[in-house]
Formats: structure tokens, C-alpha cells, sequence
């Protein structure tokens, strides 16, 4: 598949989950290529049909979009809860454990998911898989010590990378924080690991959203398909 | 006891574990009043006996405190490892628990000790205590959604309060995070209560330094006394 065949999948699966949003609701709005499809739909729905809600954002790039359309964003803080977060994922598998973090916007993607009484996935087909793994889990660590950490890792047979951008320097996060990447091949057992990354000192989150999940919209070419996670709460 | 006779304990204690410190070392030193005293005598004992060592420090003020006296201070990535780090401690108990992070360097104190060989607390003999608790637990949150983490606290019953300055401002850490403490009153079960806050999302580390510490050096009118860890191995 090409990368407009995707970005047309992507799209649709965007467009489908704009619908979840309507007049009145708190929406949380992820980051990722397929949110910007979502944020073009929201968009498009302000200005042609009127809608009114209020977003919360887990990144600055999705506020800005989001403001671009006019769309009123508020603090995390401002509101007493969110009613649904709709965000992308990296993978996720038949459990509805999932990765995220690529774009390294994971600690608010799941401080604002752990806030929302609904959350939705949009990914193309691609982002459905057997095993979560071959997809690098990103892990948010603070960069004092974080060499130290890196060598844990590596003792521990993680196969770390330190997130550079293309100029080979640190990537930071929103909150200052380096990113790094653990090439893990296939994840066997998420939640232990899940408990031994988080009760790493130096570790502020990691990428692993297990059954957090209510609901993935995945784009198909024969048109969006819905995942329901049948074990939580709807 | 006033304050000068409690200062006068401090300063023994401090004195006590500079001896630890001797030349070739690197030697992680940690943030606090009774750390004030340690790290003059170490400055002291720099000028007067030519000591030599390498430190690593767990906050800015200490790091200015050492330069001042001309230790060579490196960033933590710079060693293989730490040979002794001497810290103080708001509370500790007799299964060698303890609260650390009235001074807001908890996180970095954390890190510090997990790189260390060996860990030493120096305190005067009021933080010695039966059960841990009725020093506020210092707890690091992210801003972003800090509102939500101290609503699920008050939930739980940890009756949190956001720390805030003089001049009724939060106080920021030095990864410029929030700190709230939790008005427990008695930890009973510190182990349960780590894990709850660590899986919390949004809190970044938390002061329960649970059995880190190998001997507490205490100051007592008698002259300093040592309480060494059994349940680590030295």
C-alpha cells in the first residue's frame, strides 16, 4: 500500500471518528498523523455545521491545528472530566493493549486517556497486529541519569535507543524529557514489563496503554471497521 | 531542643560521614540542612588535608555549595557508577523505610541512590521514628493534569496539598514538576502505598525510599551513633 492509499485510510477512519464528537461534549484530542485527519473533520464540522465543543489536546501541535479551526481549547485542569479522547496508535493487538508514543507525546496522550470516560483509537490496518513488540515502545525518562537507565536496559536485554532527530540531538518531550526507544521485537507478557519499566527510577512513563482502550476504529479500504474492547466498561 | 543544639547534632553527623569520603572516590552527595554540614567539612577537608574526590550532586544548591569550596562536581552520565552517596532523610523507621523530599529534590535524590554503592542518611535524632507517615510524603506530578492526580488522591484519602511558596506560588522542582504532599499521618503498609502512587499516572517519583539506605548516621547529644541495614547486603 502507498502512502496516499494509507492517508485515504487514515483519513476515512479520521472522518468516522469525528461523528463520536458532539454539541456540548469535552472531547480529548491525541496527536499522530491520523489526528490530523480527525482535527480536519472537527474543523470542517465548526464551520459548515456548526458544531461546538471543547477540546483538551495532548500536544501543542494538535492545539495549534486545533485553534486554526477555531475549535475552543481548554487546560486539562479546566474541565472536571473529559467525555471521549480520540487518538491514534502505533500498534494494538487482540487484547487491546497497545503501543504509543512515536510521535513522543505519550505522557499526555495517557494522562488525558486515564481522564476520559471513553477512548477511541483511530489506525490504519497496518497498526492491528497479532503481538505488540515490533514496534519500538517509547519510554519517557528524565534526563538526569539517564545514561544509567539506558545501561539497565540493556542488562535487561531491552535493546534501548535514544530518540535523535535528524540533526542527532536529543529529542525532548513536551515536558523536557528524552525519549527512548526500546526495539523489543515482540512483547510476550505486557504487563510485567509494563510494572518494571514504571518502577524504574528515572522512568516518567512508557508507551504501553494496556486495556485502556474502549473502542479502535480501524481504516479498510472496504470502508472503517470497529473494534469494541469486550472487557471494559462502556 | 532549640535550634542551635539540634544544628550542633546535624553538624556531628555530617562531620561523622565525611570520614567516609576519601580521596579517589566519587561520592554522590545529597540536598538538605544536615547535608549543608557534611559538604563543608568535605570542603573543609579539601583545603586543610588536600582530599580529592569527585562528586555528584542531587540538586543546584548543592552543587553551588561544593563548587564553592572547589570539589569537583560531574554530571551523573559522566561515572560508571557511585561509590557512596551520604544524604539526609526526613523520617526513617526501623525496617531502614523512610520519607525523603521535604526540600523538593526527591527525584534526583532517587536517582542518585539507585547509581550508588552504598547509601548513608544522616540525620539528627528527631527523624528516627517508629512508623513513617507523620512527615508529609512528598509526591513529583506532572503539571499537565495535576488537578486529576490530587482529586484521585483526595479519593483514596491521602489528604494531598499542592506545596506552594512563600508568596502562594507552586513550587517547582528542579525538572520543573509540582510537588504534593499527602497528610498520611501513619504509613502502615509503605510497599502497597509505593506502588499505588507509582502506577499513577502523571506522578513522576515519590518520596518513599523504601529499604535504599545501608546505615543512618544519627546525631544524639551522646555523640553520633550508627544504624546499620541488615536487609541489604554491604
Amino acid at each position: 500500500m502507498d502512502k496516499a492509499q494509507q492517508d485515504a485510510l487514515k483519513k476515512a477512519a479520521g472522518i468516522e471518528a469525528a461523528s463520536l464528537v458532539t454539541n456540548g461534549m469535552v472531547a480529548g484530542l491525541g496527536t499522530g498523523s491520523t489526528v490530523r485527519f480527525l482535527v480536519d473533520e472537527l474543523g470542517r464540522r465548526v464551520t459548515d455545521e456548526g458544531l461546538s465543543f471543547t477540546g483538551v489536546t495532548t500536544s501543542r501541535r494538535t492545539q495549534e491545528q486545533a485553534e486554526s479551526y477555531g475549535i475552543r481549547i481548554v487546560d486539562i485542569d479546566d474541565v472536571d472530566h473529559i467525555d471521549v479522547t480520540i487518538d491514534g496508535a502505533d500498534e494494538v493487538d487482540g487484547n487491546f493493549n497497545g503501543i504509543k508514543g512515536g510521535g513522543a507525546a505519550l505522557l499526555w496522550e495517557k494522562i488525558v486517556a486515564t481522564n476520559s470516560d471513553r477512548v477511541v483509537w483511530i489506525v490504519d490496518e497496518s497498526k492491528v497486529v497479532d503481538t505488540i513488540g515490533r514496534f519500538p515502545l517509547p519510554v519517557e525518562v528524565i534526563p538526569f541519569g539517564a545514561g544509567h537507565v539506558i545501561k539497565r536496559f540493556e542488562d535487561r536485554g531491552y535493546h534501548p535507543v535514544l530518540r535523535k532527530d535528524a540533526a542527532g540531538k536529543e529529542v525532548r518531550t513536551d515536558e523536557n524529557n528524552y525519549v527512548v526507544d526500546l526495539h523489543l521485537g515482540r512483547i510476550d507478557k505486557p504487563e510485567e514489563l509494563a510494572q518494571d519499566l514504571i518502577t524504574t527510577v528515572g522512568v516518567v512513563e512508557h508507551g504501553l496503554f494496556l486495556n485502556m482502550v474502549d473502542k479502535v476504529i480501524v481504516g479498510d479500504p472496504q470502508g472503517p471497521r470497529t473494534l469494541v474492547n469486550p472487557f471494559k466498561k462502556h
